[in-house]
């Protein structure tokens, strides 16, 4: 079984990820990684911090000669900025006093944090739950995204809306069964929004600039799809092994997102069955879909068709122009922190969301083919994907 | 750790379930669950099947003189139609030749399930990607209910809409946040659809009738609300450990359902964040909010308020006028199957929503609390919520 | 990934098990199980309660036409003394009162149980710790035993000593390596005490007689044994990984076993290294090795020779001539209850003992080969075992 | 739930350490597990590598000003030889070609990990298979040791044979109920060979001796013993909760360890039940025992008295005057290859078995009291603890 852990603090020394279970002598670099995170970072309306940063993967264990050898891969992301933060967020007790914050920002972990934790300084709280820890998982689940590769599995993720702004010409993923999912998203890649029409842009680009100049921000829908993968990954055989339930965890454990739709989501909720099912075809001898509203998922378990999550990120909690709080040290209301922060991340969460699921489908894959080496694996997974007609056609013979 | 197992096939013997992991000394009988089994059953549109089952569990282990005792709760839900499907089910080779299914219905899992598992008949896939399965999950998730209510914590649920059908009155969880959903969810209750308004109920209906003359299914919206859940349940130390996650998937898991939301959800997306966030205000020198569209959860922690969630089902896919699909065993398009089945579903998927939210507040809530007994946990609990305000003004205090 | 659950009181109405994640098509009847749990209930020197029970399994779900589905396999042994103990282990709230039990017995959970769960009669600990619930265990695991036997690994075991009184010719596991374990465990199964040696037998069963004479007890040990095994099962990239902690872990969780050793186990620590590694060898251009004292398992991972495992069970902990213990009601020293018990389970012991060995070879044998169908998952198998020589030479041949 | 996972290949750049879910604000700093890392490298009969060690442990995360904040904490010890390494173990292909070893030692993770992960260069097994992988378990556990010194919980250990030899005035640890770990774990750290008396000690240096003069190695067996560790840790509830299994399985993932035994172990097997059980007494109206061979655990759950474990090591696998293998490169029969490496490591073993003893008690003391601060972690034990007369008392007052 695959598994991540991420550790580290916003402001400290670096971010650490330890990714086990992949199988030996997959192909992986650095470079391919740094890739990844460039694209967390990409986007029109993120702050200063997105300039200091420029994350690079610093790989300690697990890959030799450019391939996993089986063993844990570590990797740290140490942040560049570390020399202005090492008093506040010293490991060893300070001699130094250092401020504390006692004002709690509403949608943010502040306060939560501090109850549930105990802290006497909300910064303890700022630290972890920032969303500078999906660096981090972009890094670990950027071995996930490489591995399914290997299985001609593509994952990607375009912007739908920005601050309620749709554009016209959205792609319908739903109808078009043929996706290029990789071509599709390198060309949102190209935009500073992630939306894939130029007007679109235009429009999103100038309600961002209207929310920067109240001091507010946006939140924004986006689409993430993956094609090529195969049948059967998940099970309805419990409640916990459903291919959907482990996408929609995934999504939802990204810092602000507030919604997950598999396929046609909530849209299906208001139509009738026969406007929603996706009749099942031959085409050329194959077994295909007329339509695609089930999102490549049908009783927990992929069907065959490009898996399709919408999701929904709700504004940036840390506003210039803040809302009502309380302060904890004086204990009556106030303002809250005025705070540099991003304006808009939509783009950068969407990257995060391509990761998280390349992450589910890679663990699942693995589930079903086993495999200690990248050879093993993709012996079972050849042989499945090749006796699947054979075996429909012989077990339904008589 | 709690966790449950559910086991049994739609039409065979019965549902089975193991829990464990709960404190001893919970009062609990089996009338308190038949209780939850029949909400599962009712409502307007569904099939036959709902009368022939009226549910009730027998209780094979782990509770005695009406308690826990702290060891694994087994129970069972006979199926009181098993003599009309002993053949058919049979454990044992039979000696009967069976009727084997081979056209796949669109929008289940009977395609996906018999390429996975290498069927020679659909009749496999059915029988446990049936939502029969979910009477099981009821079951055991009413002992997490029953845990819950020992520390106030109440949850219920309503329906939004069917078939696109929304009320005009509709309740506004988000601004109220003095909630008392066990008074909702009893009206809820009474209502054929679940739904708080008799306008909206009778237009539901009109819609269902429709439907069915045509042969056609719909499917709904509903809200889950959990109230009295305490500040601290989840963490944002890991993406594994956060409580919107959690519940993501946990609705997510329940058989058609295709979207989720906690707090404001999509809604969010296209609001301003000045818009969205909630205040944190004073009220009696109590530490409050003045609102909740963030649905009782920053950060991945509940806040103190209202747990709410939204979720979407899609219609029903047995279709009495079916759409397209294949014949597995003439390998040629044919039109699906037609069945009998329910047309409308969503109340029940509503109380099954309730019952997957309590099993994830349970266990986030005994994994903070602890405790082997329901006295041991109920110290845990209440020391930790005396001492919220003093330790947070202590901590603070300088 | 395979996993199961037990729920059940000694006493109660029955044991259930869910067992899940085995591949679909695979063939197993009742039959097979009761055979196993046949074994379980055999030996010299049991009580009164082995000829009461005679367990049979009933399967609820899981199996159709004798084979699996994919779905969990439930399970029930049902008590056939029920009707005895309705009314002491009522589920619902009882009107008669029942007799409280408050003398802790020394070597059981009497204590321990009452004090962590806060019970107020030791009936509640007596009914879940008592080894009873291992026949739920053999039920479940002899599915994974029915798994490994279309694989060619057969589990066996022998009785090594009880009482102290090891037989002369007993057999050295570590210098044959060579072993039918099937044979010798059938061998073993013909003698009340599970011995493989006539003489031996004898001089047990008079030691065990003259045990009962003075109402005392005996415990013993035991070697399991597994051929077949292919190389490669669990891995050393982490200590949760290692087959020979799952193993000892798996051995050590049955009731009254107190040590387990993989291989030469303790003997080795007084030896030089040059005695106790196995030499790797070429026999017919295999590779073998010329002992086996490391059990089958280096470096956490099973290395193709049979897996040897020998473990220590303490004599039963209820006895007839019972030792000092305190009275909880009255708070003072007074002697333990006496009760009827068996004598002696080690050859029960070693059959479970067995049990939890197929069941952690099937875990890290599936996690390694995948598949969701035994012939999808025998594709798998027969594909990396028919490669093993020819990748090896290619990969070392520069 | 707390968790660990260690990364890193033995000569690499370092090992990686991410460790989660212990509550906030509890003190720790370096020193305290550098010491800990120093006990580990310590002992008669270590290779040069100990010497170019000196581990030392970085914290990158999840501690500020000298205390947990509840975030993983995660650490890194440098591999000080780094620089003599970066070519062999290079991240990125390498443009120097690299000499493969081609010939697997018995007794180490060589060939099977060859054959497991497909390796083309048994280095790739050697290095995470390498016992140096233990350093970052000390690391990690060591947060656990901390923890549970909170609550006056210790664990120490000493070494009770090394080839054989054993004391002749050995500490029995099953009759003197009275321990006190921490007084006689110190004076075993002040032996080369953490024996507990002189004699010993020269006779076992003796036998090092003339081992090494053969090229020879040598293993042991030795004692841990944990005091302080309140009732109730574990459950007999199911096989997946019991202490003694988890204990077990803790102590066997360690690199050479073939044999675990919890209290008398494999002693208890040869003796009369009576003479095995611990009479339980009142002492100063508090419940003890008379004796301590069940060491600490009965039913799977821990009874208050000093949890004794006694493990068996093997000699090291890397022999100076080797035994026969096979060269996979010619195929065919050579020696082993010769390798500076230790001739003893059980003392360095006895410590990281205590470190891993104390990592399953944190997670079992964790889970029974729940926390997110030390400070809410305290107050639910010293509840628990308080009650426990109190309670037992009322309960069996009638």
């Amino acid at each position: 079984m695959i598994e991540f852990q991420t550790a580290g603090e916003s402001h400290g020394k670096g971010l650490v990820t330890i990714v086990s279970g992949f199988p030996s002598n997959l192909k992986i670099l650095p470079g391919y990684i740094n890739q990844q995170l460039k694209r967390r970072q990409a986007g029109y309306g993120r702050g200063l911090r997105m300039k200091i940063e420029s994350d690079q993967v610093e790989i300690i264990s697990g890959i030799r000669f450019a391939k996993t050898i089986g063993s844990p891969i570590s990797m740290i992301i140490w942040n560049k900025d570390w020399q202005n933060w090492k008093d506040i967020l010293s490991i060893e007790e300070s001699i130094y006093s250092t401020e504390k914050i006692s004002i709690p920002r509403p949608g943010h972990a502040d306060l939560v944090g501090s109850i549930k934790y105990n802290y006497n300084d909300i910064r303890n709280s700022i630290e972890r739950s920032s969303a500078r820890e999906t660096a981090a998982r972009v890094a670990a689940c950027t071995v996930a995204r490489r591995f399914l590769e290997e299985f001609g599995i593509y994952i990607g993720s375009y912007v739908e809306s920005i601050g309620g702004v749709t554009g016209k010409n959205n792609l319908d993923p739903f109808v078009t069964s043929k996706i290029n999912i990789k071509r599709i998203s390198n060309e949102a890649d190209k935009s500073p929004v992630r939306v894939l029409d130029k007007k679109h842009e235009e429009i999103i680009i100038r309600k961002i600039k209207s929310a920067k100049k109240k001091g507010d921000t946006l939140g924004g829908t986006f689409y993430i799809i993956a094609t090529g993968v195969p049948v059967g990954l998940g099970s309805f055989a419990s409640y916990n092994s459903r291919l959907d339930a482990d996408l929609s965890h995934a999504i939802m454990s990204i810092n602000a997102v507030k919604g997950v739709e598999i396929g046609d989501g909530f849209n299906s909720a208001s139509k009738f069955g026969s406007e929603v099912h996706d009749e099942i075809i031959l085409k050329n001898n194959q077994i295909t879909r007329r339509s695609n509203r089930a999102g490549g998922i049908e009783g927990g378990i992929s069907n065959g068709m490009p898996i399709i999550i919408r999701a929904a990120m709700k504004p940036i909690a840390t506003l210039m122009n803040p809302i009502s709080t309380i302060d904890l040290h004086q204990f009556k209301s106030v303002e809250a922190r005025r705070e540099r922060s991003d304006f808009v991340a939509v783009p950068a969460c969407s990257v995060i969301a391509e990761s998280m699921t390349a992450w589910v489908l890679a663990k699942r894959f693995l589930e079903k083919y086993g495999g200690d080496s990248i050879e093993e694996t993709r012996d079972n997974y050849n042989n499945y994907m090749n006796k699947i007609y054979s075996r429909l056609k012989k077990n339904f013979a008589k």
